[in-house]
């Protein structure tokens, strides 16, 4: 008999939720606009509507109810203080929930590590670092077969080390995170850069940091755009750096990249995967260190990584 | 009755031997000069001897020999060529001792960090960190109340990653490695910049890369000298904001310094908290983390340390 769980992904635009089998399959999904609700209370009544609907309408229960969430803890099942949802202080999840199943709850690259390690890139690996590039840069981080969490719960905010010292201003409060640089925003501040400094004729330069996307560098940099291409080669060295500093520290076998960014695919990875190895520390060189994609499907693996949290 | 094991530090300079007690004592103690012997095996044989002749002497029986070096790997028990050691390539150290008693093999930064977790200054800590600042720069580091060793056992090689982008060569291969700036070696370079900028009147005009050492910075500062306490100011920011990257990564509760640089006490802590606590980001301000000093003591650490792998 198969097993089935909730999976619920919580973002600063979308909500998805999903029921999920346990050979990691998505069998049915729904989407909430999450700054609709301008209450968690409000929100949390909906979020379990969905589910309530979802469950019976499809006539099984769920073991559990796993949620990914930005800066959420595993520890106090709350969102901590996440800059980029609609909600100020802690927002207590599983209240509200977990009458319906036990709640377990993680902020989104933890998710995305279990759901890879369950279900996608990193099924074989003990030891690997799942790298979130998308609206921020996350991580999450197995070291000896465990996920780490950390005194805090806060293990794994990658995106918040220095890439570049007294570089870009970020959110945190700190200077040249990689957050500023590797994150989908961090991108366009790059091209954008880029193309300012060349002057060159560009495909880019009819856009400004309000319409300017990665999507759009992504397609110009396929039309063999210049300063297209010299923001990814540039990313990619940045990740190659960090990419590098995180081996060093993790002595892992593999590291994933995950997230939207990760939908730029070759063109990324390629420049990557050259500066990665050139860097590597003559220890590592001989070892297969592995530079993989997410192997879950891009529309689902926020929903498979939350549900991993409780098979 | 009491537990009894060997402490075994190997140092490119100084081989430390010792008996220790289950409290943490050191009841016995040698040092051999590591470059007298021209091969591992002359050399372990002269390690045995010392050994036998202490547990005969003191007529114990030891519950397993500890042994922490750099680059030591506990999976394979060797030692993975390291730089700072006569011998190239591989060096078996369990081979021709573990007759006498069950033999542990770590690097010495992780048997630094278990040695303050036993009898030091972790002891009520489940996730910290001991950086070590010496000759290099390493990091034993407790995630969840667990040693992390990493798939290839070199977990916790802080000293490799980038405090400086493009920054001073390492002998790694890597440009502006954390090392090459919080060493004893980097301080020296630190201070001999600052020197040939500022052209200023200093107590360490007389010196040179060849002759000048952290002590001597150390004891110019604490009479005052500018060219010092700078150095000792920038060595302090540099490790703010390393610092400040480990905490992120592990949200860990407390950062432990170790090794000949943490002898400089006040002088380096004072200007390192302050800058520590100005680039924490706001989770962490609220919370307690502390920088401690080794509370171990200075001459026996390493022998402590590489006890504490087999109690």
């Amino acid at each position: 008999m198969k097993n089935y769980a909730a999976g619920i992904d919580i973002g600063g635009t979308n909500t998805k939720i999903g029921i999920v089998s346990d050979d990691g399959r998505v069998l049915e999904r729904t989407i909430l606009q999450t700054r609709e609700y301008s209450t968690p209370s409000i929100y949390k009544k909906r979020v379990r509507s969905e589910l309530v609907s979802m469950i019976t309408s499809m006539d099984i229960e769920i073991c559990g109810i796993g949620i990914g969430a930005p800066n959420a803890n595993i520890y106090s099942g709350c969102i901590e203080f996440a800059p980029n949802l609609p909600w100020k202080g802690m927002v207590d999840l599983k209240e509200g929930l977990d009458d319906l199943a036990p709640v377990k709850v993680t902020n989104d690259a933890n998710a995305a590590a279990l759901g890879e390690k369950l279900f996608g890139a990193a099924s074989g690996f003990s030891d690997f670092i799942v790298v979130t590039l998308g609206t921020g840069v996350g991580g999450g981080i197995f070291c000896d077969s465990k996920l780490l969490y950390g005194k805090f719960g806060f293990a794994g905010e990658i995106g918040h080390i220095t890439a570049v010292p007294g570089g870009r201003q970020c959110n945190c409060g700190r200077k040249g995170c990689v957050e500023k640089y590797c994150s989908a925003g961090g991108i366009v501040t790059t091209a954008l850069e880029l193309f300012s400094e060349h002057r060159n004729k560009s495909k880019l330069d009819k856009y400004d940091k309000n319409t300017l996307t990665t999507r759009i560098i992504y397609e110009a940099a396929l039309e063999g755009d210049k300063t297209a291409l010299e923001t990814f080669d540039t990313t990619a060295s940045y990740l190659a750096s960090f990419f590098n500093d995180l081996l060093n520290i993790f002595s892992s076998e593999a590291i994933i990249i995950s997230g939207g960014v990760a939908q730029s695919g070759e063109i990324l990875l390629k420049p990557l995967e050259k500066y990665f190895r050139q860097e590597l520390i003559e220890f590592y060189r001989e070892k297969d260190i592995k530079l993989l994609l997410s192997a879950l499907p891009q529309q689902d693996s926020a929903i498979i990584g939350a549900a991993s949290l409780v098979f």
